[in-house]
């Protein structure tokens, strides 16, 4: 049974700015709660049905333990951010940002301003796919901690390391650290480049692109041809999860 | 100005059985009708709001003359199916499905049971991106008029040839007029594998993957490695766009 002031307080973690007052987070769902519980995130409570509960495995329960507590559908779907309201849902704590422990090693992602929820989310979970643990995203992008961001992640967010920092600065402070490469519309075709590491591969946002003050930083453009060729092709643009899906597979494939 | 009835019929549109009945559907926003109107498509009207009517290019316009017909912000809101709508929104006839036309020539995608319409729409988009211009879908996917179908094209449902047919049959019936390959989670990593044309690269439904029947047809199962290996990674698929998004460029940078 939630009290109203609980379902308050739950709801108003929809809102980015309440999330980080409250260093906390909500994750929906049977596979999202079943990962979030085998990961080393700080579970502050579990809300789920009867129906769940009954279907979960001794494994799950035991991990979430006392921190489960069972709730009536009606009250999931008054909590609840989804179109389509599952059977349990999860108050998290929000983990520190270890923003000094970039490592500059392998292949790193990085976000100038990236502002929908379910790219940054469908990002994550290729990332993971490509065994790609560090993403950086610029101040100004979305909240990491959007719901439709951790949906779309399908549990990779407990996974991938995902940073904020001011990017053009740390792009500028870490020239030496690393290849750094932009995704461009008029770059290299990225399979004829070099694939250097450790590289850092820049995505700009969806309508703008790179800005001008971090592409006068990077060493190198790259772009994903179209075909037959840039002139006869009447397309604009690929999607950037979409894009970042065949960067990561072009610089796993070497 | 629309009438009740006017806005009614439209509105029908958003079931997939009233758009087949009527053989019209509907397309909105600026970029889209931009798109239309320079297309082979048959337009029956462009309601548009005074707004979009003085911005738009004279260009644009010519090319609509009297099928444009202007209405007021709220008349287009209670006609779009957009949670923003947009400017201006198009009344467009269903082009006849030219079924017996798909040439078996470079690379075609087969899609069994595709369920989401924006899955299908982005992959439409990434098939313009590569210049790939035929798609085959099993009866069974979602419709292609579906309006979260059309918007995720961002235009290139104008330049993409989509063919439904019962997909086995078809398999079963071209099996000598192409390669055919399957993309499952245990095939040849598509990075080792000979990219042979004509291609038929399949792809299966959001949960299911590709049905066996089909499965027992094709000639290659081919994947997307997993880093550092499938073993060691816990993910357990990728979106089916993504994936499709690499396939075709792997068979594009050959």
């Amino acid at each position: 049974m939630l009290t109203s002031s609980e379902i308050k307080q739950i709801k108003s973690l929809k809102d980015k700015a309440n999330r980080h007052e409250q260093q906390k987070f909500v994750v929906e769902g049977e596979k999202m709660v079943a990962e979030l519980a085998h990961s080393a995130f700080t579970i502050i409570a579990v809300y789920a049905t009867d129906e769940w509960i009954e279907q979960s495995s001794n494994d799950i329960k035991g991990l979430l333990k006392e921190k489960l507590i069972k709730v009536k559908t009606k009250e999931l779907e008054r909590i609840s951010s989804l179109k389509q309201p599952q059977s349990v849902l999860a108050l998290v704590a929000m983990p520190q940002q270890p923003e000094t422990e970039i490592q500059f090693k392998d292949i790193i992602l990085a976000f100038d301003d990236i502002s929908d929820p379910g790219n940054l989310g469908s990002i994550i979970r290729i990332a993971d796919w490509f065994g790609i643990k560090q993403i950086v995203c610029s101040s100004t992008s979305v909240d990491l901690y959007n719901p439709k961001t951790i949906q779309a992640t399908m549990g990779s967010i407990f996974r991938v390391n995902v940073f904020y920092t001011d990017l053009e600065k740390w792009v500028s402070a870490n020239k030496q650290n690393a290849t750094f490469y932009a995704t461009l519309l008029n770059g290299k075709s990225v399979y004829a480049v070099a694939k250097k590491r450790p590289a850092v591969l820049v995505f700009g946002n969806e309508s703008r692109g790179v800005s001008q003050s971090i592409q006068q930083l990077i060493d190198q453009a790259i772009s994903i041809p179209k075909f037959p060729d840039e002139k006869s092709s009447p397309v604009e643009s690929l999607n950037i999860a979409m894009s970042a899906a065949i960067f990561c597979s072009e610089w796993r494939r070497d």
